[in-house]
């Protein structure tokens, strides 16, 4: 295997910029070649880890774009920087990226030539990247998300895999979820992913791009039910915080995220009946659960809410800068969906958060399910 | 109801000792009557609890007995004391039990009459008591099993559920399991318990017997599941405490949890074919394990192993006063079974949860799976 990667990559080198030789077979490998769109601080992690890997796949070209939205750090463009320290300083410092992540600043010089695209941008910004890249990104390429959250508009809800793919021509979309602190993933800390396909092969091959011994990924034909694990974890978090604030105990926060994911399971399933029960087993569930109920901002302002008596707005304004929190956005876009359709008394937990997040309902209430 | 309970209150105040009687309906009601075997911490808290339902239940007898084995406590009889004070005074302080539970010493005076016999003793005495009673109890009467562990023997692994049903005429035996710890309990903090059942109405009674506002229980079809739970919940909590003496992070923990329960329920599968996989996203399942990882003696014995590089049989001594630590004992006993079936290999992690403790492995080894 190992001289079987040296031929490989002597013939990359000898053959760079073609579309991959091999010397031990007749017709050419398929040659891969993967861009990250989106260069925050989970996308840096993983554009180090799928760089690494490309470079011992011989079916792959070795170089890795990055589409960085640019912007000036110490009056430097974040795009050079990256590529002339090897280091995204604003969203991963201290931390080296592999020589071949190359920054790109414009997005369509970005996607040009790539087969595999990993989109891991907030999920406001997809549509709108999927519309300026409709026309350049080739038409045999695939993509996966890492996008936690969900798109709701009065047609309902919808996964941000279904926007990417309805927004790019029915293109192939699996999607990555799983508990993964970025940071401590960029350590090399062990952990696991998982890997939600439609398409069997896809959803091998994406495990093949992320899979390295400290981050373990399963791949299960379930892009839905991994998906919302992702968005709706959150919600649950809100919950475990406000228990954590009203100092219930070990207990009570168990049975609260015990009660969560059950309500993630059936939620996942009331509205795709595909969605398989073995996937909250993975770590996109109980584990990626676990990980967002002890550590993680939604966790920690609803803990806030509690010991302050401050509102949610206030404290996102105080601790998050103004920004948004996840749990509480999610949670009024799953009310907004399990209201009109008479369903809050199956999601109490669900419908709970709302209330204490939205009406002022007492945050003693998320224990009355 | 609150008037049909003053009625059947009135009746049983009325006729006290009678068989019950039901102004209502001619026939008489069935009278149920429930005996405590064991009076620990976990045992008080529960005669707490089902003295308190019982009196609200007008098919039960009033009076609660509960086996207390005989020690002194300043120079008093411990079940006197119970039965002046009202307090477990030695093994849970502080907290009021109702007046009609009724310690005695005598094991064979306690089970008299009991038509629901509740096991909350450690597991080496299991088959002594049940030879000690098997004379006396009724032969209508149901056992219930509180006790975490299993049985090995050359003749291979044995529930403790099933140790009772053979030790006293194929009695049925369910079991009670949950993220549950005594204190929180005892303070009436909300959570959540498991029954697990064979036979259902028998299972719908103890839900029953148990189920209050503050302890919500789910009864469940599946004997094997539920009682393995709490039995191999232990074994992970080592795997937890070793994690979390390497600094590895949330997402290591988090992934070791997630790895360990899908062990315990590959395991139960595995010898108990019935076992069914929803059982582990019930409170014995995925709650009792999260609860068991962050808190605990097994979690924090096997940090303290890594911290200070002692033997577990060294800090036995100094943490615990010399008791075995329930999680290494389980770790073993799998082993002694999983070994000479040769499947280790499918169950990596509970190996090396039992190479660490005994066989001297690295900590580090637990994330080499």
């Amino acid at each position: 295997m190992a001289a079987l990667e040296r031929i490989a990559s002597i013939a990359k080198t000898l053959a760079p910029s073609t579309a991959s030789a091999s010397v031990l077979n007749s017709a050419p490998l398929p040659r891969e070649k993967v861009c990250l769109i989106g260069s925050g601080n989970w996308g840096s992690v993983i554009a180090k880890i799928v760089a690494e890997n490309v470079k011992a796949l011989p079916d792959f070209d070795d170089e890795v774009r990055m589409w960085v939205f640019e912007e000036m750090v110490n009056g430097e463009r974040l795009s050079k920087i990256i590529n002339d320290k090897h280091e995204n300083v604003k969203y991963l410092p201290n931390i080296k990226l592999p020589t071949n992540v190359i920054a790109h600043p414009t997005l369509l010089t970005a996607v040009e030539g790539a087969t595999l695209l990993v989109f891991v941008i907030p999920h406001q910004f997809v549509k709108g990247t999927c519309d300026q890249i409709i026309g350049s990104v080739r038409s045999d390429a695939r993509a996966i998300s890492l996008i936690k959250g969900v798109d709701v508009s009065k047609a309902g809800l919808r996964l941000i895999s279904d926007v990417i793919k309805e927004n790019l021509n029915g293109m192939d979309v699996s999607v990555l979820m799983g508990a993964n602190i970025a940071n401590e993933v960029a350590e090399e800390k062990f952990c696991e992913a998982t890997v939600g396909y439609r398409n069997e092969a896809n959803g091998l091959l994406w495990q093949k791009v992320f899979n390295k011994p400290y981050f373990k990924i399963a791949a299960v034909e379930d892009v839905e039910g991994v998906e919302l694990c992702g968005a709706l974890k959150n919600v649950v978090a809100i919950a475990a915080g406000l228990v954590d604030g009203l100092k219930y105990g070990d207990n009570t926060k168990a049975a609260i995220i015990r009660i969560g994911l059950s309500e993630m399971r059936r939620f996942s399933k009331h509205f795709h009946s595909s969605v398989k029960d073995n996937t909250f087993f993975e770590s996109c569930g109980v584990a990626d659960v676990i990980t967002t109920c002890f550590g993680g901002r939604n966790r920690k302002v609803a803990e806030a809410h509690v010991l302050t008596g401050k509102s949610f707005e206030e404290l996102e304004k105080e601790l998050l800068n103004g920004q948004k929190l996840q749990g509480t956005l999610t949670a009024r876009e799953i009310f907004m969906i399990l209201e009109p359709k008479g369903l809050t008394k199956e999601f109490p937990l669900f419908t709970q958060v709302y209330r204490i997040c939205y009406e002022g309902l007492d945050p003693k209430a998320i224990i009355n399910l």
